[in-house]
């Protein structure tokens, strides 16, 4: 008989918060989070809930005071311990707002540790907000059970951040030129190593971007081209499906 | 030194039609579709575009009327001979109205033949318009240099589509609450099979579900299921994550 259990339950009222957590604490939330607490998740002085910071773990807390410009909560007991944050790099050129919105909680979901916007020759994306990806990324680990909130780099431009790249860390370039089927094999030889994602922007690298590229690929050790199939695929969908292939083979989907 | 090829080029004048295309025809499209030239895409009477309907591969068109109540395309000549059509079913229980059109899109894109709606216990979707599922994976077919749509097939309950479930199609059903590794391995032995995936709903599936479930893997040979990984996914993201797992070990992205 295969082993069918029963799913696991969701948590939805999560909280990401700043301040540390410890035992018999309390933490005390500004307008904006006790608004959230009181008009979206409907919740009143004695509920219970759960908050999380990226260091200290998960922490069952309750509420103590709510008022309309702060909120007390105190903290209980840890629920969870702090998971291992990932060391997986996202490299992508900005898309337009709502789907960049989609982007940086599809990231967070499948274990992004650093999303880096890249801006490129024919990025299409307009002005990045840096506090909109992070709300995002903080909205995305609230409502997925996820403890770790990848941290925002600031936008780079993709050939500055070429030029300056880690020789130990591992370049897996998404590369909508490249044969169907290339790079699948030689994933697997990236085992253990610390590793990047490129995906690129809709309108394709431009040649100069290209000959970085393939400059990069010679002279990096593991850095290599891989290819997501026959079909075009739109930003965010590559970043799904790409870091899909990354995690079951190389990263905690495999574990 | 690494083949970096120029980008692929996107064509983004490209129409599904339903009408038969053929060499030095003429295809009349209704009021919408020509509005749709005229506002949308802002061609006029000589613009040339592609057509295409599933069936008869990609033309090249040119406009030679163009009308409130109609348009008349003139083919020229095929431009791409049609693709064979995916066999990978997607069995998904609806999510809610934004994130189900984003979900039939990255279906599409993904390369899925048949997606299939299940109503499950735990089911958070509202009323599901067929017509709209269709015009989202048409949509997404326009924009992705994709020649084939999925059929979309009609709302069934998940108990009464596993009751009559064909026994030459392997279920992979994407289970939260499996084992972290569970069922990677045993996908590279559904190699030659005939596929189909299986998404629940983001509440979970209820016990009746889940023996119906366990009962089926255990009389269908083939049938297993897969973990995601150790963060639980929304729907969409987990569509896409599952199905970039089966195209690159079993699909059209290892070839």
């Amino acid at each position: 008989m295969p082993r069918i259990t029963p799913p696991v339950q969701k948590i939805s009222q999560r909280l990401h918060v700043t301040q540390d957590l410890q035992a018999d604490g309390a933490v005390t939330l500004d307008d904006k989070q006790a608004h959230y607490l009181r008009n979206v998740l409907r919740l009143e002085v004695g509920a219970q809930l759960f908050l999380f910071n990226g260091r200290d773990g998960e922490w069952r807390g309750r509420i103590a005071a709510l008022g309309k410009k702060n909120a007390i909560i105190e903290t209980e007991q840890q629920t969870r311990p702090q998971d291992t944050p990932s060391d997986i790099w996202l490299l992508v050129a900005p898309v337009k707002k709502d789907r960049l919105d989609y982007l940086a909680q599809k990231a967070t979901e499948m274990g992004v540790g650093k999303l880096w916007p890249v801006n490129t020759a024919r990025t299409q994306g307009g002005q990045l907000k840096h506090e909109r990806l992070q709300a995002n990324a903080i909205e995305a680990a609230e409502q997925c059970n996820i403890l770790c909130v990848p941290e925002i780099a600031e936008v780079t431009r993709l050939q500055d951040a070429l030029a300056d790249w880690p020789q130990d860390r591992a370049l897996v370039f998404c590369d909508e030129a490249a044969r169907v089927g290339d790079g699948l094999a030689a994933l697997d030889d990236l085992k253990g190593r610390k590793l990047a994602l490129l995906i690129g922007p809709e309108g394709g690298f431009d040649t100069a971007e290209r000959a970085a590229l393939a400059a990069h690929i010679e002279t990096h050790a593991g850095s290599l081209t891989l290819s997501l199939g026959p079909r075009i695929l739109r930003t965010d969908t590559a970043v799904v499906a790409a870091l899909a292939l990354l995690q079951s083979r190389l990263g905690d989907w495999s574990r």
